[in-house]
Order: C-alpha cells, then structure tokens, then sequence
C-alpha cells in the first residue's frame, strides 16, 4: 500500500489550504510552561487548538473541505455522520459559509452534543447506533438532496485543512525538532506530517496513540489498515481507524508511534489542567503523555505538540 | 475615614511599580471568546492571572512588596500567614530574588497547599486554626528572626502590584468603559482602581463580591470597613475584609459593587471553563458573574475583566 507521497505538490496545496481558510478560523496561541518545559528536560511549545472556534482542530478541516466545494455542490448541502467534534465543526464550517448542514448522530448520543449541533446551526438526523446504520442514512440523504459528504479524517482537503495548524506552529517555532500530535483517524497526523515534511527540513513528526486502541501503530508495523475489535479508552477522539487516503501519507512520513495507557493519558490530562490552567480533552493528551513516558529521548530537543481539543463534559472528570 | 486620594503621586508609583516587577512575572494574554460576548451583548476582555506565575495576581503584589524591602531586611527575610495564594506567592516571589520566606500555615491547611509552598522553597510553620493562632505565630518570628511582614492586602507597595495587571490590560484596550475585578481584601481593587483612574479618563471601575461575604458592598455604604459574620461563599478567596490601607483609595474611587449568589458565581465559573477552555479558580469568576447579572447595564461597552487566578482542587469541583 505505499504509493509515492508527492511532497512539492503537498507543500503547494497545504499553502493555499492555509490561505484559503484564514478567514475562518482563529490562529489559536502558541503556549509554554515553565514548569512542565522543566519536568520534561526540554522545550515544549502547545499548539493550543482547544481555544479554536468549536473548541477543536476539527474546524480547519471542516473549513476546508467545504470550501473546496463548488457553487452547485454548495447550493445543494453538505452531510456527515458523527457524534463527537466533527458534528460541531462541519455545522458551524457550513453555517459560517451559508452552506446547509445535515448531520447522522446515534440514538444514544448525548443530548449535549445534540444540543451543540442545533446551536451551530446543523439539520440533525437520528440513525440507530451502529457505524453501519449512520452510513447507510448518509447515502440515504446524498441519494435523495444531492448532499456532498464530509468525511471527518479521510479526505484530502480535510487531511490537508488540519495540516495548517502544524504550519502556524512551524511559522513560530521554526526550528522544533519534533511535531507531536494525537493518532484516530489519522487526519490530523497525516497533515501534520505534510507541514513537518515540507516545512522543515529537520522536523521529526510523531504521534501518541492510547495502547487500548493502538491500531495506527500496528498498521505502520504492518504495512497495512489495522482494526481494532476494541476501543476501550478514555480518549474517545482516538476509538476510529485509519483510512486509505490518510494512510499512505503517514507510511510514508512519520518517524514514530508511541502508545501509551490510560493511567498515562489521565495522569498528563491532569498535570496539563493544573499547571497550564486550560481545558484540554482526553484525546488531546495523549502525545504528551508520550513526551512525558520518553522523556530521555527528548533531552533538551524543541517539541510542538498539537492540543487538538477542549471539549469534555464538566460532570464527567477522570479525576 | 475618607482621606484625600493623591492620584498623580499613586499614578507615578504605579509606573514605578510595573518597571519594578517586569523581570519578576509573566506579561498575562488578554483573551476574548466571541460566544460570551454575544451572550452578554458586549465586548468582554479577560486579563488571565490564572497564567501568572503560580496561578494568580498574588505574585505581582508579593514580588514589587519584596523588591521594595532594603538589602538588610532582604538579608533577614520574609513571613506572611496564609492557607491560600498569598502563601505560593510570597515562597516564590521570595526564592526568585534569593530571600528566604517563612510561611505561617494553619494546622488545617490541605496538604496540597503545604506541598506547593514547599514547591516553592517557603519555610513552613504550623500554626493553631485561628488568625489569631496565625498572627501571634507571625509576630513570634517578626521578634525572633527580625523578618519583614508581608501583608496579603493592606500594604501599598502589594497594592501597587496588584494594580499592574489592570495596567496592562488598559495598554491593549486603552478605551475601555468598565473594569471589573472581584473584592476580597482589597488589594487586587484598590490597585486596579488606581490604574483605571488614573491611565484612563472614562473608565470606570467595579467590583463583583458575595452576597455571603458582602462586606465591601457594606463598607461602601457606612462609610467604615465592615466585617462579615460569616463568609460562606466557594470564593475562599474572598471571605476576608478590607483593610485602613487599601479602604480609602477604593472609597475614593471605585464606583459601583455588585453582589451576587453562589449559584449565580458556580454558573458564571461553569461558563468560562466551557466556553474559553481555561480554568479559573470560583473567586475568579465573581466579576463575570456580576457583568451576566447587570447586562443590560453594560449594552455595547468594552469591559474588562481581570481572571484573577486558576489554582482549584480538580477533585472538589461545584459541577
């Protein structure tokens, strides 16, 4: 499965996706902490997309993908089916261009999300709970409305809108030795990557991934697309898989995949909360909690790493 | 008890202050959130001590209070008697300039407390629960050892540092309408009104208080600081009185308290967290608190508001 990853070609689209959805989101601070730089032994610089608009990284991609589409394939709709950030961020995306969004979310999704979505602007449709049942009323709505699907990780334009946050890092850290960033379902790694492979020419690109739900570290073991028959960690962001387009790009770009546990994830959720004093999601601690775990592997090195989001329900802390 | 405020002189001290204390803190962000200024319906601007060196404005007043100490009380160094940020504060403002920092503590102070003070290279001594256990303790060290007392509120050279912040905030947002702060001892206001009227021509200054520890609202009203029965408010910051010191400048110039209720500050703090992403400590949230409560006084105007810390127990949250 590995093809040939054109990185010129990738570097040009990533500067005009950048371009492209200035006007949309926020360029969201670049953070430091004393403390932690001194806890790790190195520089640590926190990309801080928890303060992005929705709360999540999510929104460059949704951006981009949207403005990628014609005018016919606006006037008609967009569709995707989540119960987590991309629900959100493909609602405000298409609300803030004037595009009309239809969202799939489960039966059981919480009535929070549901209410953020109405918030935003999205047409909900409620599926039955398995994966097969809200893609099955996702074709079902293209079919009959002509709807153009966002997919939340595996599309170009999406992979290559979450790659603009690694590039304003790199704008203002140009000399990181390593770009971390969590691993799902692979898009914000994969444009990440581009950003650190074309960006610089020293930048190793990384990525922590929860040891229950490591599939994107067997699949680069592999070679090819693993699964995973569970997912049973606290950072639900990371419970998907990769995808063929995302894949390719990520044999052939990222250095390393480090796991880590859910003690591991909680315990660096928590020090980041009580020291920085943000809000991040499970999810978004998870390549730190990989810094924390090697920490001797990064003695003194200069590391970004990609808070990817602050959305958690308040009544339901780990801690 | 109303004495002539000198606002040129406090001015000129002011300045001197922040010159004073530059090396020694953290030039905070001011950050503002689209959502919260539209559901206040005006511009809010957020001066975040919670980033301040540990977690809250304390630092600015500790660290220009030790700067202003003469070489031989520096040589003998410092005490204060405290169970919250005051206590962090003093032990770190005091390592940073090589001073040594006793700190009285109550028997029934957390351990977590203890432990950050310790952090920070202060000098434990366990008192008795009382103040009064915690003052006679201050004092026996005072007689001792010769160290400088360093009050938490009611000395002029905390509250010229405390009034840093407001200072900052006002050379980003020089045409503010409001500033608000909350009121507890009197520090953090009677520095901050000394920057609100004396670098602005318009801009007024508020405080938000308890309604279960409403003393300052009273105090404004007799004319002579008053003092509360019982303070039981989750703003532990804010349960203590005004002082001779700090009463004056906030008679002269503060224009309006406003009161508000546990459940109106555990909303207002709820808010913050979910919409900004950042974490601030229940005190913190007063001010806001009061500007949702009054928001049709404020329709349209720039208002400031100094986030006056972020230290919380993650394990005790109102939510």
């Amino acid at each position: 499965m590995l093809h040939a990853v054109n990185t010129a070609q990738l570097k040009d689209q990533l500067l005009d996706a950048h371009d492209r959805i200035k006007p949309y989101v926020h360029r969201t601070p670049v953070l430091q902490s004393t403390l932690l730089n001194k806890k790790v032994g190195a520089l640590l610089f926190f990309k801080c997309e928890n303060f992005q608009r929705m709360g999540a990284f999510k929104m460059r991609g949704a951006a981009h993908a949207m403005l990628c589409l014609s005018d016919q394939q606006k006037a008609k709709g967009v569709v995707t089916h989540s119960s987590g950030n991309m629900a959100q961020a493909v609602s405000l995306a298409a609300k803030t261009q004037g595009i009309e969004a239809h969202i799939v979310m489960p039966q059981n999704a919480p009535q929070v999300k549901k209410d953020a979505v109405k918030d935003y602007g999205g047409i909900i449709h409620i599926s039955g709970n398995n994966i097969s049942d809200r893609e099955k009323m996702a074709k079902q709505l293209i079919a009959e409305k002509g709807l153009s699907f966002i997919h939340p990780s595996n599309d170009l334009e999406v992979i290559l809108g979450q790659g603009t946050a690694a590039k304003e890092l790199l704008e203002e850290v140009p000399d990181l030795d390593v770009l971390f960033t969590p691993v799902g379902g692979g898009g914000l790694l994969a444009g990440s990557a581009i950003a650190a492979k074309t960006l610089s020419s020293t930048c190793k690109i990384m990525a922590g991934e929860p040891q229950n739900a490591d599939d994107a570290y067997r699949s680069l073991l592999s070679g090819k697309i693993e699964t995973n028959e569970q997912a049973n960690t606290i950072a639900d962001g990371l419970r998907t898989n990769l995808g063929h387009i995302n894949f390719p790009i990520i044999q052939a770009l990222v250095d390393q995949i480090h796991l880590v546990s859910e003690e591991e994830i909680i315990s660096a959720m928590r020090l980041i909360w009580e020291r920085m004093k943000i809000i991040i999601e499970p999810s978004c601690a998870v390549p730190f909690a990989a810094v924390l775990k090697n920490k001797e592997a990064f003695e003194n090195q200069k590391i970004g790493i990609i808070l990817s989001g602050g959305n958690v329900d308040l009544s339901k802390l780990p801690f």
